[in-house]
């Protein structure tokens, strides 16, 4: 498809089962500060990593289609379950640039592991799919890659207990096996595995390297932006509101939350039906 | 709205968010076992506890719908969200007898409390609409009530940690204020919350009647179907399936997770798309 030069103001969509793609929108505002990006979370439908891969695509398709409407110029699948279970599909319904969270995040730990042993935790979803391993394994095929589901740490991150012995206990019983093997790296395969991260790292000690794919994932769109001359050059002007978001649900409690992800005053977050899309 | 003889033979409609509303089916198969059941468990948009109430409203509605196209002759609410957030709406759109748990839960605490103060325990939604609370006011005006939401309890349950100390310890959290007010009576207003029912036992103490609605919703059912005259006389024939499970994602969890509350061997679970009713 031929770019336009308008279209280098469009925004960037980017879309999560709720809130815990936050984290990479803010990546993205903290590497790429020009963009504008409008964020859609599926508050009515959160959580994703319990659920099939069907129920997954059919969600996150009606989300890109919503997105479309919003004139955006590239899409950030910022969700490691939809990243695992839709991104192959969606890929196949849009002509503009859509990269997910998983690609990034397997490509960053096969440049952080020495020993080669790298441990994968996300939601059933995302560790059922085997996604992490099979990127893991195209770029290093000797690699020995552990996945583990950790379906308490979502609750535990939404009720805000990142700093809890409850949380310590939790996180020790899920990363055990992982140590047992001697991982060195360790991807947080979940948008909102960062929010814990500190008490993961006790729990994993020095020796293990954190991926958090929020990081990867906001370099690996100024790259993407870059090669489809997307990058907004525009400097935003003072008090320009850059950052629109959406949900299916629940506004001003996806507002509360936000606030304390993003440092930027989020003031309105529009609820949307995402089924009529 | 007139019965004939052959509505009798007709199914009970049990919903819920997703499992939990198997607590209600199982006490309704043991209250009155001549009776068939169409459960329907909305797997794909649980959980409903952290919803707003238009969005939970939504989503009864469309359950009422297929389970009307299921020709059941009751519906029974079996999620403690959805009798406070949708029933009022629900009730409006059927003319089948329709009940949901609070109302019975309420009635049976305040059965059960002497000195009048009763606890009232649930998800953010149940808590938030203080149906609980009205209820029992209108049937005991002196009586104190004090709900608090226990946000963690439900993917503890689903985790599966029905006996473990990390559920003790959110449990003790969660309850002290109410065990610090001196509550008689504390109502399980969450049908995932009976499967911890020792758990919640063992922090509130001996003094403390726990009631389980589900038990009362069942007695409630069948007065009501006695009343309309429509209880099923019949004797379930050896062999015979009574009990139907349709869900909207995931059936095969679905039906793991129902055989280990549900006795009866469950040998199949039906995913239907729920948006389209």
């Amino acid at each position: 498809m031929e770019h336009t030069i308008q279209d280098r103001y469009a925004p960037i969509g980017v879309f999560d089962s709720g809130v815990g793609g936050l984290t990479v929108a803010r990546e993205i505002m903290r590497q790429i500060p020009n963009e504008h990006i409008v964020y859609f979370g599926d508050t009515a439908r959160v959580p994703y990593g319990s659920k099939s891969k069907e129920t997954v695509t059919k969600y996150s398709e009606q989300i890109v289609r919503f997105l479309q409407t919003q004139h955006v110029k590239a899409i950030v699948v910022a969700c490691n379950t939809a990243s695992a279970c839709a991104l192959d599909t969606i890929e196949k319904d849009v002509d503009i640039p859509i990269i997910g969270v998983v690609k990034p995040g397997a490509k960053a730990a096969v440049s952080a592991t020495h020993n080669g042993k790298i441990g994968v935790i996300g939601t059933s979803a995302t560790i059922d799919s085997h996604i992490y391993s099979d990127y893991i394994k195209e770029l290093n095929s000797s690699a020995k890659v552990l996945g583990k589901a950790c379906p308490l740490f979502v609750p535990l991150v939404e009720e805000g207990l990142w700093e809890d012995p409850v949380t310590d206990e939790i996180a020790t019983r899920y990363l055990s096996e992982l140590i047992d093997v001697g991982i060195d790296t360790l991807i947080l395969g979940c948008t909102h595995y960062p929010l814990i991260r500190k008490a993961i790292a006790r729990i994993v000690g020095d020796g293990v390297a954190l991926v958090n794919p929020a990081y990867e994932t906001a370099l690996e769109l100024r790259e993407l932006l870059g090669e489809h001359n997307l990058l907004n050059d525009r400097k935003p002007e003072l008090g320009e509101n850059r950052y629109q978001f959406f949900v299916s649900d629940a506004a001003e409690k996806f507002k509360t939350f936000a606030n304390s992800i993003i440092k930027y005053g989020i003031l309105t977050a529009k609820t949307i039906q995402i089924e009529e899309y």
